[in-house]
């Protein structure tokens, strides 16, 4: 089974591919788009497109998207949930079931702990996908996110239905 | 020259089209859409296919969406945000320019000032739209932010652009 883990965001939407193999989990690829344009139509647009490109390659079965959101202002928090509107959309568009996980247990899942470093969570999903290069932090967040996924497919009739 | 407004939400998303000839107004339009799904993949995947079917039936040549967000909390503006990250999408998808108008501009434009109640709206939309039956607030709604980006074209170049 093939996953597709998406780290949300305007500027920078991190993406991560891994393989699923009962327990065995493998880096497939990793990545991080950025939105081209000045207003925001053209932006969601090119990360639409873009986002619509990565699933044409890779052809997940199963995607996760990370449930994150600004706390300081409404302005950044609305901006954020387009670009996440977006990130979850294009999944869906394919008919690919979509998962959605709050950071702490993404975190909590890949690292052992609800708070942790930037530093960690790229260590820890070097550990666990070996050979993987990290092409930058919001990739690394991308993957880990696609292994809490992984971890989180607890009912084979779940596994079943994503790979109907 | 015809002009989609949109008023988003994730349950409810008013639409309206008007036609605009010069200075004179005419009604086209107006509905509400709501989302189907209890997830929010399958919610936002039900807004784009219905405002895409929206965008087939009526052709318009621009739109319009309101830059709302929701003061009280992070997670209602997250939401928020992703019903308007769709309604974006949507018309830039079929490459139909988007304008964006936050709500105190579209109720000075339609009712004369900053600080309109929604029956205000209402009244004026029907006083610029004669024969106009509005099927709801939200659609009111989006039929005023037509009403505003219909007049915000302020040089001929934009129209051009818009019509091309």
């Amino acid at each position: 089974m093939r996953v597709l883990g998406i780290d949300p965001g305007l500027r920078n939407l991190g993406w991560g591919v891994i393989d699923v193999d009962g327990s065995r989990l493998s880096h497939v690829a990793n990545g991080t788009l950025h939105s081209v344009g000045d207003e925001m139509p053209a932006r969601l647009l090119s990360l639409f497109q873009q986002l619509g490109a990565i699933l044409i390659q890779y052809a997940p079965h199963t995607a996760a998207v990370e449930q994150t959101f600004v706390n300081k202002d409404g302005a950044g928090t609305l901006k954020l949930g387009q670009a996440r509107g977006i990130a979850v959309l294009a999944p869906a568009q394919y008919g690919i079931e979509v998962g959605e996980y709050a950071p702490n247990k993404v975190k909590k899942t890949v690292v052992g702990v609800g708070h942790a470093s930037k530093d960690q969570i790229a260590h820890m999903v070097k550990m666990q996908l070996p050979g993987a290069v990290l092409t930058g932090p919001d990739a690394a967040d991308a993957l880990a996110i696609a292994i809490c996924h992984a971890h989180h497919f607890t009912s084979r009739a779940r596994i079943a239905k994503a790979l109907a």
